[in-house]
């Protein structure tokens, strides 16, 4: 679905004016020292040789961080539940009857092989904002929510689960666990039974908000400290093709050759000139690559590879493809091959609620922070929510815009600001 | 070793002149049918369903094939033998004291999933060469031996084992039956620990000839009987790793990419770019390719790919690689990628003998036939026997070019014209 067809109305009562934050913040912070402390705890489950974290769903090691993070939300006296899709939730009641839940919250399973900040920032940041406001005697209005959703990295499925539910053939899909989705959802303690609709409806959580690290370059780039994510990029995905003849690499002379690799040649190349001709900040991969027979001394006779487009706006990554399809059009005349594309994967943009995004900005501001709106590359639990809720999302800077590695880090005075900026907005979105 | 620093003195009394064939030839003529006969039977060993043949070196099948090969053989009134690297000897005596043998021969091991053509038609067409003679009570002065390498398709193991000897170590590698070539070897009733020295001296053959199908489509496009094949050509291969940086495909903008795969797609052009631009029959290939992590969603950040040229001319290679290594400069400055390249292997060029050369090209033309000299861009066994005799090869037309494929063919009757060939240059190379 398109998620451009929903509006939100965040509060009925509020319009943009209602979000303003022109009065002071009050001095409350989180304990940035105890969220750091908590980073480094948590990534002892999986810990890798080279230092990174290797926490994939419904895996031992993933059983062990969300028990630790249980352990956390209780001691943030938060009310631990798991639902049907595996997805643990620590709640606290809000001082006003009949008002829906505001949750803040990310992820704490990993890529294999991966680095300790994706998704866990945003973990140990929500349930330390929980801390902080229990700490300091501060109930909100609405309930409070700290959802962290179970398995993101291979596909945001409990964030889907909540709000789509799952399709019987999605539960039987093999996961980098080894598990199947219903075997892993039945070992974190969820009930794959009750997963065929939405876990929840449009309208029962008030908002979102999800502290992320960014996982590329242009805050470290640009030395900025807080990113606000204008949307979710959209993500399209094309097994591509190419037919060629296998031939004797000796015998067969240059000007007889139908030669599927060097079709595939002249296609990245394209990809790369077509993604690259446009202003934006649209990206376009070709990521996979094999070639057939492969053999030093056979002319390859089919290439199977990928195409993947990622922006905004889905009619510009549609725009983009055209182009990349005018140009095969011209690879096959030159080189004989055939191309086919057969699209694998669709995920369709999610922008943000524009007047959280505001909000988040503003705050930022105030606390005395540079920020600059962005759109996020990549996917996250917050794009299966705004089916369902206004959401809004805070980006910290990754060094060098490393990610999914071992390498991937962010500073701790980073992600405590990332922590205090989502703290205020909670707070602001509350009040209003 | 350089073929090229050797000059054969074959028949030592003659020159050119000697092998002038200016009187008519004799009417004698291989039995076609039969010929054709024995291919399609050689062709049940290792039938694959695709109609092709899948008779691997030092398996069962491979042992069918030559116990069938060594019937015929005896069938030709031919002493069989098998020398300590698996070749079957086939020898008859001559009617001269003290001349060295004639050697006539190819192969009968295929490629995997391969055709019943490459190597066959030169095996069942010496044994019928050998056959023909009997029948028509013609002895040669010089001994005649029908040679069939062992293992040709997994490296020109058996003519190189006659030719140079077979180091410990080759002995130990792998090979596609799944046996080392040491195991190998003893399977087909060879004995690899007398292989560590050649097994014939320079001088010990009088000459070789191989009659083998083009496996190209110079002479079907052309419409040609016979190919002289001026010499088989150089191969050097090289692995080439590209290193860039992996990244996430949706958080890293195109502009701080190092794009290992983007790098390898300007490189394979580049490839096909300079191996096109100057006259010649050099071929430049990149026939395998793997992209690391290898995902729609990861930039690559490493390639491991491959390099092949060959040419009739050692320096014209080098003078390629030259050029492909003055491209890749270009290249690792635009991408920032880099480039490492290992070379693998080694072939180096082997011209025939140019009198052996004329000799068939005349021969064909008064069997009434048309001829193109041309270089053979596949490896033979007749480049490893160039080092220690003079070595001709005769070429029939491949149906459009296609070979160590199920769809490889060669016609009936372009076979016999062949074989014919073959017989009536032994003969003329006895005679003189």
């Amino acid at each position: 679905m398109n998620r451009r067809e929903f509006t939100f109305s965040l509060l009925a009562a509020g319009g943009a004016q209602a979000f303003s934050t022109s009065q002071s913040l009050p001095k409350l912070r989180v304990n940035g020292q105890r969220l750091n402390a908590r980073l480094d705890e948590l990534a002892q489950f999986g810990k890798t040789p080279e230092g990174g974290t290797h926490r994939v769903a419904y895996t031992e090691a993933d059983l062990q961080g969300r028990e630790f993070t249980m352990k956390l939300m209780r001691a943030a006296k938060l009310d631990v539940s798991i639902d049907a899709a595996g997805n643990l939730i620590g709640r606290r009641a809000g001082g006003s009857a009949n008002l829906p839940p505001l949750a803040i919250g990310s992820h704490v399973d990993s890529v294999p092989q991966g680095g300790s900040y994706d998704g866990q920032v945003g973990s140990m940041g929500a349930i330390e904002v929980a801390q902080t406001l229990i700490e300091n005697n501060i109930t909100l209005r609405h309930p409070l929510e700290v959802i962290i959703f179970s398995n993101e990295e291979g596909g945001t499925y409990g964030s889907h689960a909540m709000a789509h539910g799952l399709m019987e053939k999605q539960l039987g899909l093999a996961t980098n666990s080894g598990k199947t989705l219903r075997e892993g959802i039945k070992f974190i303690g969820g009930d794959p039974d009750k997963l065929l609709q939405p876990l929840r409806k449009r309208g029962e959580l008030a908002a979102y908000l999800e502290l992320h690290i960014e996982q590329g370059g242009i805050l470290d780039a640009e030395k900025l400290n807080i990113g606000v994510v204008e949307g979710i990029v959209g993500i399209n995905q094309w097994e591509v093709t190419i037919d060629g003849f296998a031939n004797h690499a000796g015998t067969t002379p240059m000007n007889q050759r139908r030669d599927a690799l060097l079709a595939a040649a002249k296609y990245i190349e394209a990809v790369n000139r077509v993604v690259t001709s446009l202003p934006g900040r649209q990206v376009g991969t070709v990521g996979r690559i094999q070639a057939q027979p492969g053999a030093y001394n056979v002319i390859p006779g089919k290439v199977i590879t990928t195409l993947e487009l990622r922006d905004l706006d889905a009619a510009k990554i549609q725009m983009l493809y055209q182009k990349v399809l005018a140009e095969v059009v011209q690879i096959e005349k030159a080189t004989g091959a055939k191309f086919t594309f057969k699209e694998t994967n669709t995920v369709v943009p999610a922008p943000t609620d524009v007047r959280v995004r505001g909000l988040i900005d503003e705050t930022a501001k105030q606390l005395g922070f540079t920020t600059k709106t962005m759109p996020s590359g990549a996917g996250h639990d917050a794009q299966e929510i705004a089916h369902i809720a206004p959401v809004g999302m805070i980006f910290i800077p990754s060094r060098d815009g490393i990610s999914h590695s071992p390498r991937e880090f962010s500073k701790p005075e980073d992600i405590t600001n990332g922590a205090n900026v989502l703290l205020h907005t909670l707070l602001t979105l509350d009040a209003r």
